[in-house]
């Protein structure tokens, strides 16, 4: 079946029809309530919106506007700047972007505040975008007759026939509320609270009235840290945050030894994916006692993470993840209840896990492009999110394509001889001097330094190219007589700091040419990546209107010294921005919004992957991008300049 | 909503549409598959139906017709046989026959062999009725293409595609399959079985072709036995069986004291649940092992039990079921996965339990009344089934209404002096000589005898009084000069066997006084709701058509001295038959087809349960049934010369 997607403004949401769909029943598929006294007839003229661009994949003006025109409930002029009568319009075109991918035409509407049905919802605060509250639990207060002799009807009947009357026809009941049921409903003498999912089943049943006591939580579960955000579902709000280091790391450092974990092991996967419940369960724990909230309370769990930790999470075989091809064991979300997976929430919570676009990237990237909006807006847009594995976005509204650069954990310290996490201690901002090479740093906390981090890392190696003390291939230039360039069993290293400075037992704190090599790769991957979508779109440098940088690392970097390096292509600052834990905010825009949470499929569904090492370019972008910042100076006219007069400037990466 | 109800025939599938519904719509419903070349606009004439009954509670002549008529596609000649196009035809009344039941209109229609669409399936055979195999679990055994780096969908949605091409769109997958979905599929080289529940849910994925193995159970949840028919899936044929005496009998003899030992007992739920789970497992091993089936290839089971196995099944708290108005957690059906339930069968296997009528009429009643198609067929029909308690139905196509006697376990055996159940030493038949009061009597695999069990009973009762050892109020003659009439410790009885008759350590066998006071109390509960529904239906004796008794007692008793003690009423004995286990075969039939297992939903929401102990009539109707046959001889004319000749006919009963 062809489908098109269509955009409701100013709500931002998305929603994916079939063509021949009427803008009506796609405004209802995406949760916008419209006007619509005739009942679609096309004859009141109350449903109409205002199409903002891809007028040409709808009908043209349609036989009810048209009459309408000239009954005088509507007008020619009003056609011409863009209205139109939702329920006779219908979505028709589908034109392909890319060859290899499934992205269709889109339409972007604007519904009018004339055109709505009834009050407007709150709205919260996400990362800098609005997110209309509108979960998918909802609790009704209700009192019921008592049963007698003559009407014995039973309790779930009886409860039904009631909330029947509130409109919710057709309710299914999971085997744990039948479990409480009779109990609940006479606790208060036959007052009580039912909390229903999705319009159709009842999740649980309390007794009196808990209207107000509605909780949720979203996860990202990512190979170094699980984060639990809590979250307030009457109105969105955050209210409370829990975190730990994954505990999977007694397993495995990274994604591939805890895969070779689960291959090597009987029992293995039971036992990592107990690991990761129990150290969820710790997360939850500490959200509710920080929040005073109960986990009975909590009805509802979004999870996003790498498609690794998505397949141990659900205890799914991660094998084939580390074969090629690559291949997931599924890519659409998921909604599997909470206690059969071991979480200590509502027993009758759902978890639904966001959808995977592929092997290497995973629910966490469609958490950064479901809170960050880039798939539907204009604005041609870059993104990264660099942890432990490197994702690179390129995309808006037309269409959208990722891939994952084997980046590997460089840049949270890694692989480094003396590299660490973001911790107290950490070595996170580097200046030096380039003509003593004295070195200004600055730690986490203001401790005596402990080794260097990643936003550390990039500056270091910025700096040091800066100085001289690199040249563009990356060499540590030995011919430079200073005390800080030394080697030591015959490696070369640049000391950072001296043991002196450094904390007990650290001693000299360096970066050696090693180091610089790994952190050579991993950006490299990250460019090449970038610079072939790139391609692909037929966009350069002044075409990409927005680089947004994505969690802790694009949190903290000096984006000028990432851009020396070469991380990302020459686009001028002010269009860079760190937005955060972008795929943690993609979890709890999914938690408060139904409407989302449906975007969240649409994305991965038509989100080009591509895979990058099949990429006829792929070999000779990588090699191009090992150059500090880059082999073709051209690709950098901003550090043109800077660059062409290191002294070094001239030489030439031996392969 | 409005509804009516519709009846295939040969089928003898029913379904329930709203009105307004067409016979095309209503046929898809309930599965019937009719051809329909033109899409349902009227104009094929290939939809034909002949309405059977009911005619009234359809549309007249359509326009589609008369057009067909006129263009020769159709002739009135037919129309007037009752030849109907389904597609344009539409159920329009809905008269109720009980003013407090929801009981509304019917339609009867056969369907032509020419009209359907495809072959016929396979039909087997349950108590006397044909059902065709049709159960909701579905195998399709696929090869799929692999996985490349160009092409690495994900497994599921690999596979969902391949299934799409053989109709199955949508489907879901269930947590347990999707752990097994990667090894499943490479284990054959992407040659794999799907197993799949309801046309929908994806419950097991099994290596290689596995179509010919799928099989299915049917358990009945007595208070007394539990039994298991294993039934193959692909043909519907009963492959074999696995019983055991409920294991709950430990924690107390009827249902009453286990719902004590729950309410009185922490845990005592959980307990009486696990005794029960355990128990259909073993049944489940037997079933399986004497039929060489593997536990994991039962991928569905259906439940019947009374209400309060249902409940303690399902671990509902039962206390309600025994408290005043009796109300019971839910009537509907349930689906649980068998993992939740911690029945030992494949995971994914869909546990259905059957609905309940009421707090004393359970699933158990739904199963009879299925599988016996009193509720579909013209005849007014009057059924019992006696075990532990005793439910009467009585109606009919266009009616139906069942009531509970409160008539306990006597026919048992319980509450006997020496009463026990239908085991090998049971005394089972009996006759006494009149004239000597000696005693003939048939036991069980005949041995000597151990007690006397409810067949047994029935006849001694009858026996009793046909030699005037018993009164017409039930009184042991003790004017009666025989050794067999004594007192013991003061309390009258008539033995049966002597002591060197009987098994060691049993003694003299009799019948007390207060064995037979029980046997009064039981048969006088039975009869008088039988009246007692007669009456609201305006029925007497000769209107009733048929008598069916359920249940392994139903099954042995004589059915002459059943009706000598008054247990039912006066009814010609060739109108009186046995259906055995007529419950489990109700179980069985939901097992095998989908449309019968919809129908037990209809069955339960249309059958109007009627509350004996607030009918006006009852005190009275139960103080006259105590008389032996009645105190009312005009009610058993059949036995009127015989009783009134009796020496002692003229007692009346003390209060």
């Amino acid at each position: 079946m062809e489908k098109a997607i269509v955009v409701f403004q100013p709500d931002n949401v998305i929603t994916e029809v079939e063509l021949g769909t009427s803008l009506l029943e796609a405004a209802k598929k995406a949760g916008i309530k419209i006007e619509s006294l005739c009942g679609g007839k096309g004859t009141c003229g109350k449903c109409k919106l205002i199409v903002d661009s891809g007028a040409e994949n709808l009908d043209g003006p349609t036989y009810e506007e048209l009459s309408a025109i000239k009954n005088g409930k509507f007008s020619q002029k009003l056609l011409d700047s863009g209205y139109r009568f939702a329920c006779s319009v219908k979505v028709k075109n589908n034109k392909k972007f890319f060859s290899d991918s499934s992205i269709g035409g889109h339409v972007i509407l604007t519904v009018p505040a004339e055109s709505r049905l009834g009050a407007q919802k709150i709205l919260v605060e996400g990362f800098e975008k609005r997110v209309r509250a509108d979960p998918l639990v909802n609790k009704y207060f209700v009192e019921m007759p008592k049963p007698s002799l003559a009407k014995a009807t039973p309790d779930l009947e009886r409860a039904t026939s009631t909330l029947k009357g509130l409109g919710l026809g057709d309710l299914e009941i999971i085997h744990d509320a039948l479990k409480k049921l009779p109990d609940s409903l006479r606790t208060r003498d036959w007052k009580s609270t039912f909390v229903i999912w999705d319009d159709r089943e009842i999740i649980s049943i309390e007794p009196g009235d808990t209207v107000k006591r509605k909780f949720g939580l979203a996860v990202d579960i990512g190979t170094t840290t699980i984060v639990g955000y809590l979250v307030d579902l009457n109105n969105g709000k955050l209210i409370g945050i829990g975190s730990i280091l994954n505990p999977q790391i007694s397993l495995g450092e990274d994604v591939i030894t805890r895969i070779t974990y689960c291959i090597q092991n009987a029992k293995g996967l039971d036992k990592i994916n107990k690991v990761i419940v129990d150290g969820l369960n710790e997360v939850i724990e500490e959200a509710c006692s920080k929040a005073k909230v109960k986990k009975d309370e909590i009805y509802e769990v979004t999870v996003v993470g790498n498609t690794a930790m998505h397949h141990l999470f659900l205890k799914l075989n991660p094998k084939f993840l580390a074969l090629s091809p690559f291949t997931p064991v599924l890519k659409r979300g998921l909604d599997i209840k909470a206690c059969n997976l071991g979480i200590k929430v509502n027993p009758g919570a759902n978890v639904h896990i966001l959808p995977v676009i592929a092997g290497f990237v995973g629910a966490d990237t469609v958490g950064v492009l479901l809170s960050t909006n880039i798939y539907k807006e204009p604005e041609l847009t870059l993104a990264t999110d660099i942890g432990t594995n490197g994702e690179i976005m390129l995309g808006n509204k037309d269409a959208m394509e990722v891939c994952s650069a084997a980046a590997g954990p460089a840049f949270e310290g890694a692989h480094l001889k003396q590299g660490m996490r973001g911790e107290p201690g950490a070595i996170e901002k580097i200046s030096i001097d380039a003509n003593t090479l004295d070195v200004n740093y600055g730690t986490i906390d203001d401790l005596p330094p402990r080794g260097i981090c990643g936003s550390g890392i990039v500056d270091a190696i910025a700096e040091m190219f800066l100085a001289g003390v690199l040249t563009r291939t990356g060499n540590i230039n030995a011919d430079i007589k200073n005390q800080r360039i030394r080697r030591t069993k015959n490696v070369l290293e640049f000391v950072l700091a001296w043991a002196d400075e450094t904390a007990k037992g650290v001693g000299d704190l360096a970066i050696t040419q090693g180091d610089v090599r790994e952190i050579q790769l991993a950006k490299a991957a990250i460019y090449a990546g970038a610079k072939i979508m790139m391609k692909r779109r037929h966009a350069e440098e002044k075409d990409i209107e927005r680089v947004y940088l994505a969690g802790a690392f694009g949190n903290y970097i000096d984006k000028v010294n990432a851009k020396i390096i070469g991380l990302y292509p020459d686009v001028p600052g002010d269009k860079v921005k760190s937005v955060g834990n972008a795929a943690g905010m993609g979890a709890k825009h999914a938690l408060i919004s139904r409407g989302k949470r449906e975007e969240a499929e649409i994305i991965a569904k038509r989100t080009n992957y591509l895979e990058l090492t099949i990429a006829p370019q792929f070999k000779d972008e990588f090699i191009a991008a090992m150059y500090l910042p880059h082999s073709k100076i051209e690709r950098f006219p901003s550090l043109r300049k800077t660059c062409e007069k290191l002294p070094s400037w001239s030489e030439l990466l031996k392969n």
